[in-house]
């Protein structure tokens, strides 16, 4: 099926309503195709550059006579008030591409290296809050290489404690659940 | 694998920077295990209720010899600047269930009759900036019963455009990139 061509929205004005340390709210002002004003609100990351956000990876450990799980990881989200369960994820330095943040996420997060096997095009999370967009990136591992065998995560001094956790993909789901 | 277990964080403060219409900006104040203080900026929506906000619907179009295909929505997304293509979604009424929601939303969005497959635990689309949360419904629309022949999306007075788009799951990713 194809895509018919909708109309042009105008943006008419962008206003921050706050700027914090790494995020900000804004009011974005634009007329629809209609002619009328709207308004919306947004979030944004102060730390933005041209490009992608951040990275957020999908990774399968493969291992010989062993189900192949998907790596997660575990962390506290002060903004969820809890520990979460989710694929490893960062932001992405100003020298990086994509593919190497995601790599370096892996490994500092859950001390797999992993090899790429796809990297997405850019996304967006969750587009009506706001702009924030991110990479998928899938990645296999070998988890049968001697670097692979005792993986140990390496996180920046005084960074809090993340846990991988590897989910057996026969049972993900109900495993996450 | 087991998660084992991580010790706990205490939340210290929770300071509104800024209130928006639809959206605030908030610092969290919290001490780690290790006893550090740390802070966090965190969006939320000021429209949330007790349980989620949100639904987003994986609907999957069966139809006699033709392909299956994903549903998906274009629309125009102030905080993006530009056309989306996302699954059907939308925040739930204070009297709703999330699948009720999530089958309105499909059939508001896309005129399709849906029924429900799966509904997800909740979920949060993107923790590193918000506590916003979603669940996940997962539906299936029979396309050969006649309210799905000729489906035609019913969209609020005055709401902008949102165009169905089908695309065919044999070539899904070729087609959304």
């Amino acid at each position: 099926m194809e895509l018919t061509s909708l109309k042009e929205f105008i943006e008419y004005s962008f206003f921050e309503i706050s700027h914090g340390k790494w995020l900000s709210l804004s009011q974005i002002t634009y007329t629809d195709p209609t002619g009328k004003e709207r308004t919306w609100e947004a979030v944004s990351r102060t730390t933005s550059q041209t490009g992608s956000d951040a990275v957020c990876v999908i990774a399968i450990l493969k291992r010989m006579l062993k189900y192949d799980c998907l790596v997660l990881v575990k962390q506290y989200r002060p903004p969820m008030k809890c520990y979460t369960l989710e694929f490893p994820a960062g932001l992405i330095d100003p020298d990086e591409t994509a593919t190497t943040c995601g790599l370096r996420e892996l490994k500092e997060e859950t001390g797999y290296i992993g090899t790429l096997k796809h990297e997405s095009p850019v996304t967006c999370l969750d587009p009506g809050i706001g702009g924030t967009t991110c990479h998928l990136i899938t990645a296999e591992i070998d988890g049968d290489i001697d670097s692979n065998i005792h993986p140990k995560n390496k996180l920046g001094l005084g960074q809090p404690p993340i846990q991988a956790f590897m989910a057996d993909m026969t049972a993900t789901a109900k495993t996450v659940n």
